[in-house]
């Protein structure tokens, strides 16, 4: 069993949304903290843990941050799902190449676990059955839930020809403090931006898709269970199990904000599946995991972050 | 609803064992055929077949042999299951980014349909479930498992994002004439070889392992239904839906042959599942095929040719 309080770990891709709240949730609790990542969204947030600069295309950087560690949370990825349909080949290499030469770097530096956040939204595609279950059929209809697959499936190989430990969380949409509005990921943060600028949202759609917001404390919560978890299972969901379509997020904004919102809907995108809500039955029983945060909750505590932040931040 | 006769096939990757027998068994029933490949094991098997000489990493060539197709099998494959994990960043790249370029020039050049032949013995790891259904775990524990796992993923994605339309068969341990003991696959080819020579067999492991062999031409009878298939389903199974150990094999080969085998087992390797035999319900509804070559009928036909073969050749 291993004691988190013992553990040298390092946030591969860290610099972002989940990974400044994973360090800020580990930072304190662990033997020691790096974060690895090409920027820092949020200096500010991580004072005190070391920062490696570097991305995925540098091996050799990727092994100095890794050295030494006996945990290592992969968060790195170099696309999102509507780049990744772009230039796949590029997509592959990237992500999937660069996660081989890092698995190779954790079996050569004796890394104990490594802590991999999969994609809880792009992984099954259009699910059959919703809530989806680890156990559906993953069909991705974007190159980015490909390659998640693909590293999911290699760090199995690795678990089992060179005995290195892993745990998979495939996270639905996180939402809360340190989400920007950038790269065109995080729809809550964007829409909160909107609101608070005056300014109105374009909607891919109807506003009908669903999702399954998880607070990001959820989150992080879970990603610090899994590196003691002793269970059979590798791969979880971690989602708030329950779905919010786009106007129930706007409705909840104007809510929260006391702002009225003017949205205009257009057409959808091909790479959004209509409905994507996780069963998180399994993170329950062998994590003991569940999410806490109401999503009222979570999106007052969202906004109360997002507007106190300086415009150039978000 | 299209028709087998009417259209331009190529089979890429149909120099060996599998290509050589989908090329005989559809010449004089398309419009046209071509094959591309490295080489020709039995170049004077394919007489009247143009060929064009090329492999996965000249993209041009590729396309050059893609153009005017209707149809492309997809039998491309750099690596084996025990070489892919030697180095599995230039398994990836060889046979993912390699497959991706193709399917690319697929779009471009206006292919209908891509015939992916797939590992029904690598794609679903140790099985839970034996027979294995279509919709069982996928957990390979080799990297070729792992990348033709991905392929079947980017098809899907491709049929999804651009219309480019596929049928993957995962087909079990073929055998029959043409397969050569090269490469270190085929084992009922190698077995035979040394029966012929008369010298000692060394096995992986005690002969225990129990594989799912389909006599080929049930293989290429499946592929050409492919072709033509109209219903729901991506991904078949393609075996007899029968296991037999190595032992099996050693027993039915010197029945067959009237030759006494010396067979040495010895260590089991990690990279073989102990035992894969495969659910073929699906091909049975859908494709409306069953295997229909028994296995001590197969192994005679496969004994009667390889014992005829120059020694060189096998």
């Amino acid at each position: 069993m291993m004691d988190l309080k013992k553990l040298r770990c390092v946030v591969l891709g860290g610099g972002g949304f989940v990974g400044t709240n994973l360090c800020r949730a580990l930072v304190g609790h662990v033997a020691e903290l790096r974060v690895f990542s090409r920027r820092l969204s949020h200096e500010d947030a991580l004072v005190g843990v070391p920062w490696l600069r570097g991305d995925f295309t540098e091996p050799e950087k990727v092994r100095e941050a890794i050295r030494g560690c006996d945990v290592v949370f992969h968060l790195l990825t170099a696309t999102t799902p509507a780049s990744s349909n772009q230039d796949m080949a590029a997509d592959l290499q990237a992500n999937v190449g660069g996660t081989l030469r890092m698995l190779d770097a954790c079996r050569e530096e004796g890394v104990r676990r490594v802590i991999y956040v999969s994609s809880g939204g792009t992984i099954y595609g259009i699910p059959q059955q919703v809530p989806t279950p680890e156990t559906a059929p993953t069909s991705p209809i974007t190159a980015y839930g490909v390659t998640k697959l693909a590293v999911e499936k290699y760090l199995h190989l690795y678990e089992y020809l060179y005995g290195l430990e892993y745990r998979t969380l495939r996270v639905a949409n996180p939402y809360g403090p340190y989400q920007t509005a950038a790269k065109n990921q995080g729809v809550i943060a964007a829409f909160m931006r909107h609101a608070i600028d005056g300014s109105p949202i374009d909607v891919w759609g109807d506003g009908s898709v669903v999702r399954d917001y998880v607070y990001i404390d959820d989150v992080t919560t879970a990603l610090c269970s899994a590196v003691t978890h002793e269970g059979p299972a590798r791969t979880f969901n971690i989602g708030c199990g329950k779905g919010r379509s786009l106007r129930d997020v706007v409705a909840t904004i104007e809510e929260v904000s006391g702002i009225k919102i003017a949205a205009r809907y257009g057409e959808a995108r091909a790479i959004d599946v209509p409905r994507s809500v996780l069963d998180t039955s399994l993170a329950h029983e062998e994590l003991h995991w569940h999410p806490r945060v109401e999503f009222a909750d979570g999106m007052r505590r969202t906004w109360d972050w997002i507007r106190t932040l300086p415009r150039q931040k978000a």
